[in-house]
């Protein structure tokens, strides 16, 4: 797993809530990129199309091309004359160029084009960094759940033990739904359009180029071309709300699996990175700190899922408020869902399972009882699991 | 404690917060009725399978075929003994056959099979109204974009008059958000499989035709196969919410546009129904009533998002009180999506436009101004609109 | 549409879901009938201050003393025509009286004052009964605290034995808790005011005696009179949503320290129901029925408190859509946490508690560990329970 | 007001959505420092009660006096390991300290006690900054009800115009509110307790003196002493969402009026900041920033506060991840609310009001008619806000 860059929360809490890599694409050094990587693009397209000559996009791109010469502080405190840092990142852009490529800066556009465009590219790289992890904690998954499709178990129900399944069926439900998040974030990543609209979503300051700058946009920062702009047309906001949520709470379970088993009561698995979970003055105490910290990520997601539902309710051209609200709740979400994964990521890769001690838990009543067909559907989870991920062992 | 009368669901706040078709689909009735389905298919699916025989499947058929022979009422109460109605249910339909028959009663299945695929198939049906007046809300909001097509109009964002737009982009930004509505509504309702596992999952009760069951049942319910039994994988629950989510997420924008374009200061639009939206006091008032109830309802969705989202976290093989806290919070998201989409139907088709009022209320920096590619835009989304609907005018 | 039926909030989940006394304040019929306690207090007040004559008052508390002459349905039906219900009953009202008493009926007031003094009412009714089941589960917890008081046990930290507790000292921490709920839920019941301001909150229908009926109104209703009318200053709503979210959360907390210990591998508590939680197909299962009905009620809170709060941003002199998205998000948080305290309390007044599964269970490295001061801060806790509840056993 | 110290969110969006002193009561630099505190406080504590010397008690605040010797990125990382950051910062203090000094460090204490109390302490001096902002915006919007006490305007309900008010009483409870969010909030602001239990809430580390040591900690940090520790009781964290939502719900009201009433078609209000609100590409446009600014912060808390509430389900004597969630959580609410209600200092300090364009804007049949007792309510109100704020002039 790469290194967890700094992420738009800050040192103190990052690596319990922060873990992975989606956090690193949703900072203030990401949304600043992305906004730049959109200014490029689009001066790019507009030379293609001949609204602007090429040296004076090439102007743009070279200004742009280092994020060194932006300073993101000042920019964020010049961001309060506007109520978003997009004018003054436009403005050094300009201070950035000869006089006769301003032309090419910014064109056509509205500050909205620029930071839901970046918005959408900080997501999408986001989601397929989260695609990555959740593949290969489905992938763990899938590993306990052939090792151990044999391994019987309670099965409990209200949390009381029912009737025996065995642990490869517990693993296998896991790998399915963590299957499902994946086709969920991956569907989403694939489908995060560029937005593009000017002032109003007419296109009118792109002197005759909108549409074919909408298209040629999209081709060249790997985005969807929408229908028509979406300012204040929030479903690509509710798609990543929902794939985000979606994938929390199937974290959610898994680790509230992981943590009741691994109650000292229980003790069916623990988890096995040697240096965690040690308390200083506990010494026969071993937390699951990863299944832990995967669901308090996790738990982060439904509320802030309800907050981005509430931003869609946009006024007429540009929402007077719900949009801002966007920008720091969805870098949460994004946050929390890659912490969530990561963690569990690691919880699984490392989980230490007890198939004696699954065997000894079992209470009198549900021993030599058949545990169904618990073989054939970890057969049936896995053919589906490699359905999806064909190249896993 | 007194008889559970109608509450906050029924009669007196339904006409505003609970119109339209799909919250009849998720009342108790519905509910039972779903159950008693799932249990004649159940008996018909194992008949059909040899596991029973076929007149005993019959018998539950005959049995379930009437659901006047159910109280309730009554099985409400007895649902206190376990925590769900199931058990009274199938002790009433074992009271309802031939003794002969009992053994094709809730054969190898669990209360949550039944819950679970009642939940899906209560669902489902509303989802398909919910599309129907989706459909027919999407095309009076193209019918607006064609015949405003050209009629300029104040962009207002952050709601200052910005530039120019047309009345015919405006509807046709609702349009798109519509069939993007309805779009995932549709495919969620595709989507829903059906559940059947047994007490854990395995299928232990279902003497090894568990498998085959399930997609027996799948095809007689006319649901999806899944992969393994669901029962604490909720992904269908997320779809559910997030479908409807959006859906309500894109009815409180148009509805909010609606609300500020009917200003007494702004009037370019008004409703169109007759006798509705006076006020007994203020003659000179009219209020935009169903712009204001289809925000209202809209507005319940994020919350119950956000409930539906938590009850994800369930333990083990079945959840402890997450998985109850489902049904009546999808029964309410149902209800809010279907009453917003109901009430923006009725004021979409009875839209009253005054495209006098939008030219006098241009302020004068707008005035001779081009909306730009408004009309292209236009056609964009007409063309997209008909892709999804080919029979649409 | 189908006639509303009574759906989620009636009959068939009503036992789990809306046990208890304050469901039943916040059903259709509750609502009516505070509605016309509104409207006859407001008569005999404005009669009081020689407004309108007594004997027109008399005719409209006569008119208004028989919920049975006003038909839900039909009010809840004609209610799309105005967008709430009370134009409707204010019309009812009037064909009921003679034409001279005419005057006295909702005499100076707008639908909202109605609806309002209304939701006030019965969620003032639902708070005391709510507050008496927090007083008798806090008693038994406090019972259990006193009984237990040198009951070792398993302090368990992150679902880890960790160190010794007692058993009275966990119980000594739900009573402190239930007693903070208690405390708010009282404090609420007692700041709840009136609503009466007229169209607009200017009192302009009142011919001049509006402040006087303010004053006297709040003192026919019991209720508090606030500082100016608050019919979009909602901050009355949250202080509803806050201790009914608070009390949700202390309910989920106990609930599911009762689940935990209730496991097969735990075994320390169970519940002692006799007719309940059993299983039709597991003889061997009792499940915590009454633990796991309050913990699903409980989880419903938080999104139906989000729901609230987003409404408070209600414009100008009356919100467009999230007033109305009150009525029915308020009725459900009443319900849910209505029904988790009556669950709870029958929980915790039929708990059997089992020291000597608490001595076995605890970890070798726990035995003959110091509880350290669990019975001083045991007392310590009862003193408390003690002085707000000085009745208490 | 205070500069704009960086917030946990860092630079590129704060100066829009981490405005005002709270969001830097609230970053990592400030939890880094109040756990000092409490590590501090304990140590002092402990010498005052002769469980440990002066002198190791002097080491102990010696080496944690100055933060700079405290690396909070490694310190973060380091919470990897257990979950949290305590562990690293004691190992540090120890580090720092001789060792005879050792025993002074973290005295009795678990890692929750002080991060619980560090939450407290950071929650604290938030909303005592928050507090005087609130008074000061509730002094600003008491001034304009004054000054415009008999400026009639438009009344309206539904966003159509119904009956005349006055400005001075829009302004009126604007204050009222303010007043109310202010009163909640220094209610919640005293009642916060400090935490201080042990491993599992027994005092058992604190070798007899655990319970003199809770009264003289809540001394030394001018906090509350608890009845109890409240590891897992979290009504303080529900105190605090609620008092923080309410003051986010109560902003979102009164910033919503103020961006219906600077729309182009009212225009009845402005925002006066200069430098602020023009639009580079439109020259007449001029938006109201600091009102969209307090909208957008103030429309996170409800999805925010749902996710507090959430977390009071707290399993045993640790949560095993809703406790951790809380702790970013929290801090984005404060932060939402600090800036929110620093937005609309700025603009009510700032606004300027058009009585001329209230008086045009009245409708025909609005002319001439009164506006009730709307000077009598503003008297009232004003009454009212000088009795929370005795020395407003």
């Amino acid at each position: 797993m790469r290194p967890s860059s700094s992420s738009s929360e800050g040192g103190l809490f990052a690596a319990v809530l922060g873990r992975g890599g989606p956090a690193g694409q949703v900072d203030d050094q990401a949304w600043l990129a992305a906004m730049l990587q959109m200014e490029t693009a689009l001066a790019g397209a507009a030379a293609r199309l001949g609204a602007v000559s090429d040296s004076a996009a090439a102007a743009v791109a070279l200004a742009c091309s280092d994020p060194g010469r932006f300073d993101l502080a000042e920019l964020g405190r010049q961001a309060a004359a506007t109520g978003n840092p997009v004018p003054p990142l436009v403005e050094r852009i300009r201070a950035l160029v000869p006089p006769q490529a301003g032309v090419a800066v910014h064109f056509g556009a509205t500050s909205q084009d620029v930071l839901d465009t970046a918005m959408v590219l900080v997501s999408k790289r986001a989601l397929l960094l989260l695609s990555e992890d959740l593949a290969a904690v489905a992938g763990a998954a899938a590993a306990l759940a052939l090792t151990h499709r044999d391994t019987v178990m309670a099965g409990r129900t209200l949390l009381q033990q029912a009737v025996p399944i065995t642990f490869g069926l517990k693993a296998a439900g896991w790998t399915t739904m963590l299957d499902g998040a994946w086709v969920r974030v991956g569907a989403t990543a694939r489908s995060l359009p560029v937005q593009y609209g000017g002032a109003a979503g007419t296109l009118a300051a792109a002197e005759g180029h909108g549409l074919a700058l909408l298209g040629e946009l999209a081709a060249r920062l790997g985005l969807a071309e929408p229908v028509l702009p979406w300012h204040t047309a929030r479903l690509p906001v509710a798609d990543l709300a929902a794939a985000l949520g979606a994938t929390c709470g199937v974290v959610a379970k898994i680790a509230t699996d992981v943590v009741l088993l691994s109650q000292t009561e229980v003790g069916e698995v623990s988890e096995g990175v040697p240096a965690r979970g040690g308390s200083s003055t506990m010494a026969h105490k071993r937390n699951p700190v990863a299944a832990v910290s995967a669901r308090a990520a996790a738990r982060r997601a439904p509320g802030l899922v309800a907050g981005l539902l509430s931003s869609m309710e946009a006024e007429h051209e540009r929402a007077a408020g719900p949009w801002h609200a966007e920008w720091e709740t969805l870098s949460e979400l994004v946050r929390a869902a890659g912490s969530s994964v990561a963690w569990l990521r690691d919880c699984l890769e490392n989980l230490r399972v007890d198939p004696e001690r699954m065997t000894a838990n079992l209470s009198e009543d549900l021993r030599g009882v058949r545990a169904g067909d618990a073989q054939a559907l970890v057969d049936r989870a896995l053919d589906s699991h490699r359905s999806h991920h064909p190249d896993a062992s």
